[in-house]
């Protein structure tokens, strides 16, 4: 029989300060573009119309955010989380350069800690990823960390070293791509009169409409990102496993809780940094997804009067209504409905935008 | 709470002489063609084909007429129809310039119409939406009525205004963008000998396929065109409804009938007018969409040899098939597996072509 | 009535030397790449990156061999196929000129032989199928054979003829469109380190994953292709049928094959020849299809040495894990698991690339 197939990494395979180069470069399209547009519904203007971002200062309509996220998140999955319990968390993620069909996608991630669990069989890999286009400029990098088997449960120990992860982005280290000339932002076109100004910390939206999710779409997603974790595909196995079904991958969730964000939050042009994630319970063909956001912070820009920082918390829930903002219980436990916890600093224009 | 969610216009928010600027601009392009393709099967060589487009003096492959159609229905849902109850029709409308890929839709709507019901709850509002172009040119522009809730049921009734409506477009109104070189047109990759002069007013024909519809294809339709209405995606809401069910655009069904109508129309390069048109039933995931066609009228076009129009009537039926041509019982109702009735025009080849 | 729609072609209409003009060119676009993506999950860097196709000397990422087969076959449905019981066989299948986003695709077909069968109902049709682009360069040819329906059972029996079939495509009649110089071969970015070099014939790769199929996948796909095949689209008449249900389009599990395969075969850049093909079982939604392959030939290529050509059989199974090679008993019976035996010639980069 061949050993031509790879496996993925297990724990012991990882050390820190390991690099490792991922495959399959992705030049994206248009096509892409509206495949996302098809399976989330975004209708934030900037993602929707080239005149639009023009007025922005862009050459031309780029990607969503997320959809750079998933693309560059899709490549690290055969080399770092084929063999993942679970992903434990996302921190310290920057969006760069904007992304434009016709633009070259690669991913390179660092491992920047190791720390084998109690049990044994399993320990925590993290790593920083880092997305690139053709210029080698950056598109997006973050921090995520996975639990991850052990294969060999002979192989000792890692020292453990454990990354120190900051709570949220500096407002100083955020990439603003766009610039604005007075006058020239359209709120009628963008969807809503409320700008940066507009908002306040405490505040929170209940971004009201529901999205019930198919097994055709999240696996089309998924795969659009070239993203290869088996448990989003085979029902075969699935079957027998602990749900009986397919699991969504987590990163759908964000981004249908970014396109239900619109109502309400029309003006957020784009994602800035993704200080912290978790995906609190998993999701399957059939639930109804509904998100909430909280104002967690209003940050001016550094030099910048034409637009400003938000830093937002959004809630997305399954199957109940987000109307009573369910979160957590007074011991920090999430509510059994919460899927998703995200905080994440968006930009807006400004009243003199 | 926030208010800055947006909960759509009720009846006593309109006003005679409205006008209303939709949001988020919408840059076409290939992305979509193939979606829309992928999504209805559709066969018409001219929006299958560029070399098939020039030949007819395109410079490319335009849009299928009912995804330029959908794309600026789409943006009037947030303003018009959220809280509508029923889609009453659509009249009066009629196809501009061709849509291209790169090219920006928006769409602007007044209200010309208004009329309380008696019940004091609700009300019709009558709206002449129009897409447009990058270049200010008309795509698309129709006359759409819909049965919108009252949220204060104390509001005054407005002046009642009932706009008068053309039983049908003219045919001198028509937007004809070909120009055809005798002998030009090419028959074989077209898919049918029969044009303009081979029909007859009376006939009728059989589109003799069917095709089912799964949740995940209208649902990223719909998404695709940015449609909002929420009957389409929440499960958990529309269990408890009045189907149990989500509801399927019914512009999902008028593309279903067209790609279906190539299979005896295929010749029909493009639809020049929608007459009117009525969604008869609701349709949900699982039903199958037969149709078939009546000429209604075989119109010359004035100083054009090229070109003919046709007023066509197709009626999509709900699994049935269409060979017996179900329609109307002697006192004009529907049969229940009818789910469409639209008369429209369109343009196809003379035999000088 | 109508006789305007087309029935398809019965046995008794085709005869030896019919030249077949098929409707409905296609100008392919980068929206039709990113359907295909999200559909297979392919990730094969060829066709998913502009730069990596740029180092093997092309113009850009060209399509994926399979998505050009199946839109050259698309075209033949509705004049070949449409009344057809079994589709019997694919032989001396051969890509020619890469597949580019804008490229147009038209198809032309020749009967090459008939043979009625004994139960005077039906018979086998030969044709030999062509697509080409705009250019008129062939970018796949193949040999398929069907059994077809009679209408007119009264119509003579044509004299048989039956065309000799290669087993297998010469290697000096492969087309190889690469240039790659040596040390330009990226094997990070492709995925694997295994080369040309590197496989041995009987050497057999089980390809692990198994991916789960909706019905709106394969009904998009096939869409997509503008294959009108009715059994794939239509349950109303399918509940009725044999099998209770629509069934999925033989070709969209040779492209999950080939996307399978990337795990094991990762560095085989396109398919050069499909030598012999058959559906060995019909496969329904909620399958989950997995693939094995063995390699059967590994041949140089005449005056080459920066690739080579392996020939491959690859085998796809339902709901069964490849891990055992499940594939024939010893009187050649498949396995009721088989569900495709595909016999391929692949091309692949050799050590001195």
């Amino acid at each position: 029989m061949s050993s031509k197939t790879r496996a993925g990494n297990f724990f012991e395979d990882f050390y820190v300060g390991q690099e490792l180069i991922h495959a399959t470069p992705r030049t994206v399209t248009e096509g892409d573009v509206a495949l996302y547009t098809a399976l989330f519904g975004s209708r934030f203007a900037l993602n929707s119309s080239t005149p639009f971002a023009q007025t922005l200062g862009l050459e031309r309509a780029p990607l969503d955010s997320m959809l750079t996220f998933h693309i560059v998140f899709g490549k690290t999955v055969p080399d770092i989380s084929l063999n993942a319990i679970a992903n434990l968390g996302y921190a310290n993620g920057r969006f760069g350069q904007p992304v434009y069909p016709g633009d070259t996608i690669t991913t390179r991630s660092s491992v920047i800690g190791l720390r084998q669990n109690r049990d044994g069989k399993t320990g925590v890999v993290y790593v920083r990823s880092v997305g690139s286009n053709q210029h080698h400029q950056m598109v997006v990098e973050y921090t995520r960390w996975v639990m991850v088997r052990k294969k060999n449960l002979e192989a000792p120990a890692p020292e453990p070293v454990i990354p120190t992860l900051v709570e949220a982005v500096d407002v100083a280290d955020l990439h603003v791509p766009y610039a604005l000339t007075p006058g020239s932002y359209d709120i009628d076109l963008a969807g809503s009169p409320y700008l940066w100004e507009d908002y306040e910390v405490g505040e929170r939206i209940d971004h009201v409409d529901g999205i019930t999710i198919e097994e055709a779409e999240h696996m089309m997603a998924a795969r659009l990102y070239q993203n290869t974790a088996r448990v989003h595909f085979n029902q075969h196995v699935e079957r027998e496993g602990r749900f009986g079904r397919r699991i969504i991958y987590g990163g759908h969730i964000i981004s249908l809780a970014r396109a239900l964000s619109f109502n309400g939050l029309a003006n957020a042009l784009s994602i800035a940094a993704i200080n912290g994630g978790r995906h609190t319970n998993p999701t399957f063909a059939g639930d109804t997804i509904y998100a909430w956001s909280e104002i967690l912070a209003q940050q001016p820009l550094p030099d910048r009067t034409d637009l400003g920082a938000l830093r937002v918390r959004t809630v997305a829930l399954k199957d109940h209504s987000a109307s009573d903002f369910l979160y957590q219980d007074s011991a920090g436990n999430y509510d059994p409905a919460v899927v998703l916890d995200v905080d994440y600093t968006v930009l807006m224009p400004r009243r003199t935008s």
